[in-house]
């Protein structure tokens, strides 16, 4: 869908989708502690796909568990309980992920 | 004001309080990296006295101005022009917190 | 999905799952009041399984629909026609608990 | 300066304003249940001038400290920390109706 | 799902639901300039259901894809890249309408 | 203090202010149109930095009166009670604002 959006012909939809992406570049910070903050702001903000995407990157720059729920943790204390639901799904992505990357280790 | 909320006599809003202050030490991410997260989430959620408070404690964990403005691109990027208002605001907090720390550092 | 939230082994998450359970404990004002509030809550934040959540919880406590009407009225007035989506589906569960209730109250 | 809305001649504006009055009108809730729960709306929605104004009618309403506590500390679960900022500034208010209502009470 | 709201017997729900359709009336401003209105607030505030209303009350006033696409990108930037998600399945609707549009004007 | 962020030497937050100048010039829909959905937007999310922008904004545009308070209504039914004390702040500034015109137009 995000093609469809591009292919609109609206340059200023394509340069914010370019910032988007670059805002998670490393530098100063690193890509695993900026997608972590990303994670966390998709939560308290609660959007069930932004959390996905970000839980997906978390994944692939190695974040474990343990910093998961940390992170977790703090995007529900400061959201409150409100975000539940969307801490439930993320812990189902989680799983789901986890699970992709055990049989893609399997002899 | 929070000694007041303390002293209502309410056991579970106490309680809540514990669970906030405990949500950013260090485990298996440390005090910055929450610190930051808890930044980045006040400024998605527009509030302004959350924002000030993780400020301060960023600059005492030591984050760098480098560090600062890419954690608050990401939340700039992720909560739109809306959050303007306060990064202005929390640029203005850096500024008082650095010139106190020069101010200190003189001999 | 709350058991494997729980399972999780962070003990501060699970501190707070139990502070969100016992805010709704009968005290100063009833458990049927305090679910209204939660409804409400749910209502205005925009959160449609918490709004499931706390329908049911106050269908158990023998809301009656002239109150539901009264409490979503209030929901909509605060929170605006964006919540109006909601209120669908709000009504959509209540339907649904009622006829749930009339089955089981048939001889 | 809800006069000068008022005045502005646009019916539709007028006629919201008179639904919302209407909605905190006792009915099959009593008015404290209704304004209680305006209250904790407001808390969620971090409004700090709706906080005051539901604060001061659950005051005249006969609201005890005891019952604001447990509807805050609903209000501070659903919506997370970052409503307290807005629960220090109720107490603030509630304190302030208190010694308004003590300073009444004197012989 | 309306009809069923509508039925609950709660006038001042009613009440309200009359003003949310006045409110797009044409006026001063255009029912079309109303409805780009309802669409921007719509997309910020996250709803899908309210943003597809309105797209096809957009498309029925005659809004081009250059219009439409202009009025999302407003939102982008006010509202951040938590939208994005909504942006897509707005463009996902547009596609469906005009593909419906197409359909209709075939000889 | 927009200054202050821009001399952050953060080249992403000034392509953002960059992009969100931009988003309000003159396309297929008129800046007119285009700071009347910023209006409403700000109204929405109860930013009050950001409506005072787009309000004196909307007031070199032309807006008038009456088309101001149709814009502000339809904020009202979106947003919901919670908006109000955001429209009076609004609606101060527009007196203002007009008070500023008046006095420049005498002779």
């Amino acid at each position: 869908m995000n093609e469809r959006i591009l292919s609109s012909g609206n340059v200023q939809i394509q340069r914010f989708f370019n910032l988007d992406t670059k805002a998670y570049d490393g530098g100063a910070l690193s890509t695993k502690t900026k997608e972590l903050m990303g994670l966390v702001a998709s939560v308290v903000l609660r959007c069930d796909d932004c959390v996905t995407y970000h839980m997906v990157r978390c994944v692939e720059e190695g974040v474990t568990d343990a910093e998961f729920f940390e992170a977790l943790n703090i995007a529900l204390v400061v959201g409150g309980s409100i975000t539940i639901p969307h801490l439930r799904r993320a812990t189902e992505r989680l799983e789901e992920c986890r699970n992709t990357q055990h049989a893609e280790n399997k002899p």
